[in-house]
């Protein structure tokens, strides 16, 4: 019979988050905001430091036989699973490719796990996948594996999809907070909060007079044009949950580095602010599916912004700030009336299963 | 603003399942049988067709820079999250690394996706997650990537976690249902349906005089030790969701060779044979979660079955039958009373949420 060695999964340790504080896993804690980051590390990294796991990028890089591979994994819970502007499925293709992207990856490949609630519409599955194949196809990715899991009626939400991907990235790329000095510009690619409003739109059934579509999009055209005009980009990132300000945070927190950003350099659609302001939203926290920043060197930031404005993706591009040793770690918004303030990460639960 | 194009996503196609059929998904759809083949074959791969995708073995081969790259993932629902014998994140790192490892590859990475049920204790969140971490280090995976998702109470079940897997194929490997012809072994590494009893104990609150445990583990050291024994071996597949039989059933439609296996060589635990009399099933078709059936040149099977028993998992190893030209595609097993039946796939569901 087998030899099976008892294992004493406790081995002395106890969790490291103090259980006075949150006994239970809360909404907050997929925010994306500080909750997500104190979950993550203290309970997730505590465990599986690694070298690969480290940086927290959005996705690990690998060496397999000397090759230079990305690799990065999302699961996705949006609800409702079809929007104005994409459904679950593009979702969950082009946010594992914007992962890929913004680490400097050449995306390649995907898989794709569904859980699936029992009792789903065919039809709706059937159009999940559909939209799947062809974001998979606009992205220039190929889906080569999968894995389909149905739970019982009332245990899950109609369908959650996982996607991980496998990118290969180039010698001479090197993206990472770490790179970020004082005195580089800050660009973002366009227009801020259209997935978040999209979707809290349909929750609370407003209308507008415009449809405020998701921006949900594949990133690594706008990259690839990026990197060919300046190999020396310090970092990018998609700005998804918790949005631009949690993107921001964290990449001061990685680089030891203070950012500043100027609000009216801040591209928001009209539409999108009024129903930010209706919400009680602040668009820099609400999330993107199609969205980076990029932090470049000052001598490359207008290279690189008219490369990313002349892709259909970057066409409102704008620099909306930059890097300095002023205040280390810590993000200051120049506001529209002329004060700053505090740019602070997410503390609360703001959007819930909004990718 | 952004130049989206709208994409219609029916593109002139309706759902290739009759939805006069099967209008909704099933649980069934998810039991690893004849309706998951379906669901597989109809709706996923009539969209995904690729090259990679085409062969649907538990993980996909890629060429990555001339690497021979596996690439698998998984997603686990199991219920209870604790069951005898181990938790959910064993059993999602385990499944990925056996995954890649029947395709022949040294499994190097893995990712973790968690979509965690609003209010899930933290501390068992830590005990899954210290789990899991046990389990890598004993299969020597490195987890390399993760993502985190809340969704609110009652949209969930506690915790679902998908793995996906990374490993490298040597060159000389061969690995694939196609290589299978008349008068090659068939081998079993040991007792079967452990897993599938141990859940179904726990939720039928059935008690026996012996505990019976998940069988649980990582098949990849003994993986390693049967391609040190023989490169010629045909093929590998761990037997999980629709237990044996299923896994035979796909050998032979995809092989096109029938194959016969001999009931009284099929390693069953008397007491695992006992409950499923009680519970009413057939432990060929019961799910396991650390066994492999490996399919052996004739002249190869007694080295590889040597090879087998002196690894801790494979010590029960058994040939249990062999590749035949006379029923083409067809499973055939000789009874104990001397008779032979047909040993269809899984027809209905049989056992729901069992990894």
């Amino acid at each position: 019979m087998n030899q099976k060695p008892e294992i004493n999964i406790n081995a002395g340790m106890s969790c490291p988050i103090p259980l006075t504080d949150y006994k239970n896993v809360l909404l907050a804690h997929g925010s994306g905001g500080k909750l997500t980051h104190q979950l993550i590390q203290k309970v997730f990294l505590s465990q599986f430091k690694n070298e690969a796991l480290e940086p927290l990028h959005d996705g690990a890089m690998l060496n397999i036989n000397g090759s230079r591979v990305a690799f990065s994994t999302d699961s996705y819970v949006v609800s409702p699973i079809f929007f104005p502007g994409g459904s679950i499925g593009e979702l969950a293709v082009n946010g594992t490719v914007n992962d890929l992207a913004v680490c400097g990856a050449n995306p390649m490949f995907i898989s794709a796990g569904f859980i699936i609630e029992e009792g789903l519409p065919m039809e709706e599955l059937w159009r999940i996948v559909v939209s799947m194949e062809v974001a998979a196809k606009k992205a220039g990715v190929i889906l080569v594996t999968g894995d389909t899991k149905v739970v019982d009626r009332g245990k899950a939400d109609k369908i959650f999809i996982n996607t991980s991907g496998i990118g290969v990235v180039d010698d001479d790329i090197d993206i990472s907070p770490k790179n970020i000095k004082p005195g580089d510009a800050i660009i973002l690619s366009g227009t801020i909060a259209d997935h978040g409003i999209a979707i809290m739109s349909v929750r609370e059934g407003l209308e507008f007079e415009t449809r405020i579509e998701s921006d949900t999009a594949p990133l690594n055209g706008l990259v690839r044009e990026m990197l060919s005009a300046s190999k020396r980009i310090r970092v990018m990132r998609d700005a998804t949950r918790g949005g631009v300000a949690s993107v921001l945070n964290e990449l001061a927190e990685s680089s030891h580095v203070g950012l500043m950003i100027v609000e009216e350099n801040i591209p928001v659609k009209e539409e999108v602010r009024g129903a930010c302001e209706i919400l009680g939203f602040d668009p820099l926290y609400v999330a993107n599916e199609g969205k980076l920043l990029a932090v470049v060197p000052k001598d490359d930031a207008e290279v690189v912004l008219k490369a990313m404005r002349s892709h259909p993706l970057g066409i409102d591009a704008q620099i909306i700030g930059e890097a300095t040793s002023e205040h280390p770690r810590i993000v200051v918004m120049k506001s529209r009336i002329g004060g700053t303030r505090v740019v602070d990460m997410l503390s609360g639960e703001q959007l819930p299963r909004i990718c």
